[in-house]
């Protein structure tokens, strides 16, 4: 069984999963598709058997005619069976590694990334996203899910039919934790929301604004840490992506159809990372909400999306602290403006 | 002017270093040396004056005959001229990117690893760590220095000759803080140190303990955030790398030498990244210890050596919650009795 562990050093978790050591080796990044793609269309067998699709009215589950398609992961970080058993060793803290992981298959196609899709069919991978996390919520023993998407080798993807993942852990992981706490400090000094007085002072500034919608706001955040990283934050005070309203949901299909293929074209398709960072479940543990949970109001959802153009080197790996050579101001110029 | 700035969000600062984009394109992996490699003998005026040196009484700086020599960075993510000048930007927070940015040429050889140095060398190379540490300490608007080197393109290396790096910055970076506060904290809880304790447990249970000398301990930490991940330890307990005896270092050299070089065989020369992890400068700022410099005391020095085999994906670098699928138990023992 999977097993968390946190170093008494950091307050950081990490996974111990050997299952996951017996994942297949990386496909090329060329376009052939593979002759064992579980993904395909006519496969659904060799996938563990669905657990959400979005397919036509009366088509049987586990067939083809899906437009997307929802299943466990055959190597998950994380298992659904079993209690999660914290305990000490030693000094040490541990848990049994209970939790979800799950994969979204965006698109019966192989050959597309996300931002070749039409902005309805994006709009259904966004609904997969919220539905599986509304499920998933119902177990108390996840406090929170992350959904997050690899593409390109170099961002740590193993297949290369378009996917999304979903991971759902016991413990509030260490960055979502630091913001919380963040929120709440920031809240109890000022009684006003940190994440709407950093829009607002984005907006104003507009520097570091890429793009803006009628509800959502593209950065380049403040302190990015890799060149060419965003972030996209609802206009509308929101903790949850689950409350997401049907025009939201389409403004930011269509937003994210923009801005993954401007970064096509500025970058060179350049591998990257796109991560939904929602608030903890405020519901956990004995069905009543945690410390951490009682938290989520003052949390803003975001989607953060970060190129990996360069290798991250042994002074970030043992310091946290970065060196982007990209100033923020001058990778929103170059997005928004083309110079 | 390189930029320091704080993520309001997350405790996490970042630097905008604009010159280190102008940095060579990476070399590949194999050995010719380049034409113009800048760290070959006899190449002395293709880097910045050396500002120290092991090299034969009587000769002269900056002429071949040195055994190891130190350099500061041609793109330095940090530059010494110029005041930190701390300020905010509306919400966010800021300083000039004051500090130290140096290489140390580990050798004249371009086509070896520190492993394949005897032990006299390699006993050189930390003598220059640890000289380089102490001169640069005695400018108190530093408050942290690291050492780390980047071993292939993967581990983050743009030169192929042996060398490492040593950055010095105006604030105490994220890890190391969390590790002050940690330590500190579970001193004021127990009135035991931290570090001690964990060690006294790894010898204990064995199973995470990959080598043992007169003077130092190498273990797989508990929570191992990547396969084969290891940490060196001294048994005897010493906040600052500077204060090696001379005893000290030489089984030091050694050790590298061989769990360096156990790595190589069992990973097939695997990428890695290895740091120096010291305590902060106790003097600080203006001449008197600052609140993190009155802490370096419950400090352990050591080294953390980070094979780098997988790419750290989407999940990891937005929950800060690593997956790893190599326990470190079965690395130890891997690395120990070959099984």
């Amino acid at each position: 069984m999977p097993e968390l562990r946190k170093d008494p050093l950091v307050d950081r978790w990490v996974i111990i999963a050997a299952e996951r050591g017996r994942r297949p080796t990386p496909e090329p990044d060329d376009l052939e598709p593979a002759p064992n793609n579980p993904f395909t269309p006519g496969h659904e067998d060799r996938t563990p058997p669905e657990v959400f699709a979005i397919r036509p009215p009366g088509s049987a589950p586990n067939t083809p005619g899906w437009s997307v398609r929802v299943v466990p992961n055959r190597f998950p970080a994380l298992q659904v069976e079993g209690q999660t058993a914290p305990a000490a060793d030693g000094l040490y803290d541990r848990l049994n590694g209970i939790g979800a992981h799950e994969v979204i298959i965006e698109s019966p196609r192989h050959d597309v990334d996300l931002c070749d899709l039409s902005a309805d069919h994006v709009g259904l991978v966004l609904t997969a996203y919220g539905e599986r996390i509304r499920d998933l919520r119902r177990d108390f023993r996840m406090r929170y899910h992350m959904v997050f998407r690899n593409k390109g080798r170099r961002a740590g993807a193993t297949i290369r039919h378009p996917h999304s993942q979903l991971i759902g852990t016991p413990v509030i992981p260490p960055v979502p934790k630091a913001k919380l706490a963040a929120a709440r400090e920031y809240y109890r000094q000022k009684e006003r929301c940190l994440f709407a007085d950093l829009i607002d002072q984005e907006r104003r500034s507009g520097a570091r604004v890429v793009l803006e919608t009628a509800h959502h706001l593209v950065l380049a955040p403040y302190a990015s840490r890799l060149p060419f990283e965003l972030v996209v934050y609802p206009l509308r005070q929101c903790h949850d992506f689950v409350e997401l309203a049907d025009d939201e949901q389409a403004d930011l299909a269509e937003l994210l159809i923009g801005v993954l293929g401007k970064l096509r074209d500025a970058l060179a398709d350049p591998p990257y990372q796109m991560m939904l960072c929602n608030a903890p479940n405020t519901t956990a543990r004995l069905g009543r909400p945690d410390y951490w949970g009682t938290l989520a109001y003052d949390w803003r959802w975001h989607l953060e999306i970060v190129p990996r153009l360069e290798v991250t080197a042994g002074f970030e790996t043992a310091t946290g602290l970065y060196i982007n050579p990209v100033a923020p101001e001058e990778a929103a110029a170059y997005l928004r403006d083309g110079v």
